[in-house]
């Protein structure tokens, strides 16, 4: 059974504070959980429908349709902040702020073999419950590490590529890529901020088509963090096209 | 001012059946509404905050932080459905549900210099007014036409490369890509159906990275036709890299 005192805990950890106070998040679904469950995450508690009762079910879950199974999971702690490893592709998060951004930037990086991102302190959580379930898994297999981004860029921008978009910059289909190195996105309205603009050595730009028309509008981050990795990933030398 | 009758009218336009009755459509934000203005959609009312208070454009406002400006828009008629253009690239989307999405792959087209989408019927509604902010504004440059499309693409599959991404096929680095063609993309769980499947004459696939991985879970539908859109658009001939 479920007693009062258990869904209203359940419910708190929708807030930040009480997940940082309890170092807990909540994961729903049937195919988040059985990921988590088979994951190094740390399963304090799992609650299903068929257990608990539907009415049960709608009452803890922070989702608006309430789905068969709900974790509470621990919240790994890291005790330091990797340093990059120049032959491997990390991401850099600048302040991105929409949970939903951040959850699919997990998946996008799940999907590319990127198994560590770096995240400025203010960008969103990524327990954020909205977060966890837009990474639809991929949270179970990437680590995300809050750090003092411009400082830890300094520290490591001369030992690794550190790449970035912006706007008049080479073409990601021109621009020599390496097999490693932190890719940063910025935030959703003002992209990459100035003090971590500087530290970033190489600057690139997903061209719109025709490369020469004039756009005002960029693509979402999330959108761009995908081009940008699936264009490291291409395999050298593919066939002539077209 | 503002009557009763037109908050009433406004706020009815946020559904379908509305939409589809009145043949109006609602756009708010400064960037979207200047962007539909100097378009071909034919404006039929404006109002801005500064002259009817804050109040009244909360009560009129669709978002849930009123913006300063809200366009009541036509909905463009569109006589027929254009026949594809094999020296250009469309998309056609088969049964996409998410309104944000939607709108994500009308910006993504719009980046990518696609003009026109084929829709499925039972696509989501692009004046939905999550999709139409979703846009960006790209919803002024880009036309989406519902139709029938599994009877449409029948019509046309023998004059143009059909493309679509299935799990296996070739990867969308090694596989020929035209300059022309429509790029299926499908439903958020289900992907192409089958009967649309059948008419794909070009299967192609985003391989993860490594390219032998086995992943459990795919790419966001918006975030694929990103990565698809920009290998199609990638320069033939770039440099050999890393």
């Amino acid at each position: 059974m479920l007693s009062k005192q258990e869904i209203k805990f359940i419910k708190s950890l929708s807030q930040k504070k009480y997940r940082e106070e309890n170092s807990m998040f909540v994961a729903e679904g049937e195919k988040l959980v059985t990921e988590i469950l088979s994951s190094h995450f740390e399963v304090v508690k799992t609650f299903y429908r068929d257990e608990i009762g539907e009415e049960n079910m709608s009452r803890i879950s922070l989702l608006s349709s309430p789905s068969p199974v709900l974790a509470v999971v621990k919240i790994p702690e890291y005790t330091e902040v990797p340093a990059p490893d120049n032959s491997k592709l990390a991401l850099a998060l600048d302040s991105v702020r929409d949970p939903g951004n951040l959850g699919t930037i997990v998946r996008i990086a799940d999907w590319f073999g990127i198994d560590t991102i770096y995240a400025s302190e203010d960008t969103v959580d990524l327990y954020n419950p909205k977060c966890v379930q837009a990474t639809m898994g991929a949270i179970s297999r990437v680590r995300v590490f809050y750090t003092e981004l411009s400082e830890f860029l300094s520290i490591h921008h001369d030992k690794t590529d550190i790449y970035g978009t912006f706007l008049g910059a080479p073409s990601i289909y021109e621009a020599k890529l390496g097999k490693g190195g932190i890719i940063v996105m910025g935030n959703e309205s003002d992209g990459i901020s100035k003090s971590i603009g500087k530290l970033v050595t190489k600057k690139i730009m997903i061209p719109p088509y025709p490369a020469d028309s004039a756009r005002g509008e960029s693509l979402n981050v999330a959108i761009s963090t995908a081009v940008v990795c699936a264009e490291f990933r291409r395999p050298s030398g593919g066939p002539l096209q077209k």
